[in-house]
């Protein structure tokens, strides 16, 4: 990309609160085995068919085509060892195994081979390994994201098979549920779902808020915003905000927007990706941050840059008070290739230029203040105009007037309608539903948001209590990156096995339900 | 098997004697590409459809499904290095390469799916590379033994593609061809064939003589004489010959039978495959050696070991004078399944015995070397009773009554037919042919030794001007394992794929080119 601009004192601050991993050592609990069944719906359904002690593994002689299946007991992130031996005569060949590493056990029964996406196929967990000299303790370099680990032997000799043991995975996170209180309401399912909600952020927090330990194991901006605000509810690890909030900071476009994700490695660098939405809402995570911690110094250090996003929006993508339609989607909002976005846009614009306007007063800016507030005012009065359709009953997007969910949140949550016709018009929504459904949590928790926002809370718990529900239902040990109840099968990237399982934007019950 | 008997003082001997293997640093000569095409007569053909400079490579920017072929300019054993970097945008997700070591071009095309065997396919050289940060300078932990490398994309993204540069072998051998003298015989077949079976005596020759550095990477009984005897002749390291007799003596069947073949990792211990030639080439291995060095402490502490091989056969496996048939071949002779080895079994133990008669006389041993006189004459005349066909004018072997060149052939060797009858039977048999090709260059090697014990010198060089040149002019770089000029694809493995073609006892017409 060749215009990133980058800041060494920023980036200096963000490397010295870098966290240190807490390492826990963990064994796996079970040799399971699954069935992959046609459920009356037309679904795949999986059925566990057998579970085994894990102490009968040592016992367990794998020969050509063979595979076990071990079972974690619950979503782990980290590095994998274990022994492996052979059995009969002396081994007079390599052992040929293939490793599979399934957050899912449909996963298990997932082929590359059949894997058509535009994403790539690299992020499928799966490792084929020669082991040349046996016995042999076998510590796998790359970290995995995983509760069930196939092994599947690929082949031996006719003169023996192959024992596997000791297998242990050097489970990371910066932070530890064993520190957090978990929500103890009274009611399993909501307290389940808190439970899975902070799985979820313990596994994505890394050496930065990862959006997912799977895929793509990077910091997404809009992610950041959902997962400080779980974390300020648990693990309460300040540190790691900032670090994050100083590393967008310190790794932007040339032009000062800030990159919708930065890559970590080899060095830090901002992708060349631009989401108005995540650069616009890194105002609202500094706000946040501030309430949290009454840090000054990052408050001081990092306003510009918050006013600086809402100015350049402004610049570049609004004229006439109204956001411009685009060719390619400039915001995230939800992550439907179909949705149109122009409307969801203006309300994130103004939805932001609120914490703009917070972030001025609290630095004593009162001229940038006062200009937010008109300009607000004015987007405000064009989206009215623009995007309200009386027959609908609802706000549409775009040239194509679609009706999306995302629309309406937007709106809401930017008051572009007063109170009671926003608690209206959700629900209008709720009973009409939309041409599109919403699809991931990320967007569900901006629901979740609006509807609180109305003061909707009953409809808030019902939406969680179904929604993330659905995932505890369906056996989800973390909180997933896409969920659509009506499709099991919904990927944006062509293929359901390249989704992320263990996904941090959505994790927000366990802020949303200490919230209510 | 869990009846290994090992003699410490023979093991350390052999440990003591290990050498330490020379380095050289190898870099790809140029980028090449193949097309597999039928030719006239219905065999795949290997066509070289382009070669590029190597200095090319950095430039190269490899896609999804893309791949180049890099050529070493000879056959290689060692270990790959390589740096891989990413071009276009960042990496946004690893990269997944598989990488084939072949040493033959055709092994570029074979794919692990189609290959039906009984023997591991877990030979076959190929490795599936994740590379999650790049740039990364990547050292497979594996030796290979190959002239082309092959590197396949799996994936990448659709935003960046990758470049592999600096690629280089550490090749490895105990031995260095800069330190002999090759055949300068002014006929350049033959001398092309003098420097392919050095070559491949060089790239065996690591810890141990290995039987092919590709596969099985282990020291076969049959194999260390044939490499002792082309070493005497061009390498002279006469300590490995030593470690490895000592190896095997050092580690054998509890009965005292020596193992056809040893197994050096995790530690030295025998196989449970016995073959009845090898364990009693065993003395002329050790009568070799000692013709070449003069160690009397050597020989004086493994003649035991030599008579007990022939004590063993003899009480084992004979009867009124007669090798019995066996249900599963008792000896290699040739690596052809169909072959009946009764004959040729009681021609290697005449010939052998020989071997106990030269080592007993040398050790003083008057009455051993009577009774294996005695015993060698009274097998003689068995043979020629019981395996001579006058209609046939052929010496045939079993119940069967097969009449095979290894059977001829070790006859001859054992002396059964007189010199001038020896004389008549392989000029016979090279006019009339057998039902049964010979295949490999290990039967190849005796038969040339049957010829020039007849003193046919003209017809030995034109086997191996014709059987050895021919491998040649397929383009070998080292000799193969096996080698049928009218079946490219012979394999007793049930495919070619596994073949080796760098083996070990192919290498004798560096011996015997100067011994003619």
């Amino acid at each position: 990309m060749g215009q990133v601009k980058n800041n060494d004192s920023f980036l200096g601050k963000a490397e010295k609160l870098k966290p240190v991993l807490k390492h826990r050592m963990l064994r796996p609990v079970g040799v399971v085995s699954f069935e992959r069944k046609k459920a009356d719906s037309g679904a795949d359904e999986m059925i566990c068919s057998g579970t085994r002690p894990i102490q009968e593994l040592p016992h367990q002689v794998l020969g050509k085509g063979q595979k076990l299946v071990l079972d974690f007991g619950d979503h782990q992130v980290g590095y994998v060892s274990f022994t492996i031996d052979a059995r009969g005569s002396h081994f007079d060949a390599p052992a040929y195994i293939r490793l599979k590493f399934a957050e899912r056990p449909s996963e298990l029964f997932d082929r590359m081979e059949d894997c058509e996406s535009w994403i790539s196929k690299s992020w499928i967990q799966e490792e084929f390994l020669h082991i040349d000299v046996m016995p042999q303790k076998i510590s796998l370099p790359r970290r995995y994201a995983f509760r069930y680990l196939q092994a599947e032997v690929i082949d031996t000799s006719s003169k023996y098979g192959i024992v596997i043991d000791g297998v242990s995975v050097d489970a990371v996170s910066a932070v530890d549920m064993a520190d957090i209180q978990l929500l103890d309401s009274g009611d399993m399912l909501l307290d389940r779902i808190d439970r899975v909600g902070a799985k979820t952020l313990m596994d994505c927090m890394q050496s930065v808020f990862e959006d997912g330990p799977k895929r793509d194991r990077r910091l997404w901006l809009g992610d950041l915003r959902l997962q400080a605000l779980a974390n300020y509810e648990t693990f309460k690890n300040y540190d790691m905000v900032k670090r994050c909030l100083y590393l967008f900071a310190g790794s932007t476009f040339s032009d000062g927007r800030i990159a919708a994700c930065l890559f970590l490695e080899p060095e830090i660098a901002a992708d060349d990706s631009y989401l108005m939405d995540y650069a616009l809402l890194f105002g609202a995570i500094l706000w946040e941050y501030y309430q949290e911690t009454g840090d000054a110094e990052t408050l001081r250090e990092l306003y510009p840059r918050v006013i600086q996003q809402i100015d350049l929006c402004m610049e570049l993508f609004v004229e006439n008070d109204l956001v411009k339609e685009q060719k390619e989607p400039l915001c995230l909002l939800d992550w439907t290739v179909e949705l149109d976005r122009q409307a969801g846009t203006q309300g994130v614009l103004i939805y932001s230029m609120g914490y703009g306007v917070k972030l001025a007063g609290e630095m004593g800016d009162g001229e940038t203040a006062r200009r937010l507030v008109v300009s607000m005012e004015r987007l405000r009065q064009t989206a009215r105009e623009s995007f309200w359709e009386e027959e609908k009953g609802a706000f549409v997007s775009g040239s194509s007037r679609q009706v999306s969910w995302a629309t309406q949140v937007w709106m809401v949550l930017a008051d572009v309608p007063g109170r009671e016709e926003s608690w209206k018009l959700l629900l209008h929504m709720a009973e009409t539903g939309s041409e599109l459904p919403m699809i991931t949590p990320y967007m569900y928790h901006y629901y979740v948001e609006a509807l609180l926002h109305c003061g909707m809370k009953d409809e808030a718990v019902n939406v969680i209590r179904n929604y993330w529900g659905g995932m505890v239902n369906e056996g989800a040990d973390t909180f997933w990156e896409l969920y659509n109840p009506a499709n099991p099968d919904e990927s944006p990237y062509g293929s359901v096995m390249l989704n992320s399982f263990c996904h941090a934007w959505s994790c927000t019950p366990s802020y949303l339900l200490r919230k209510l």
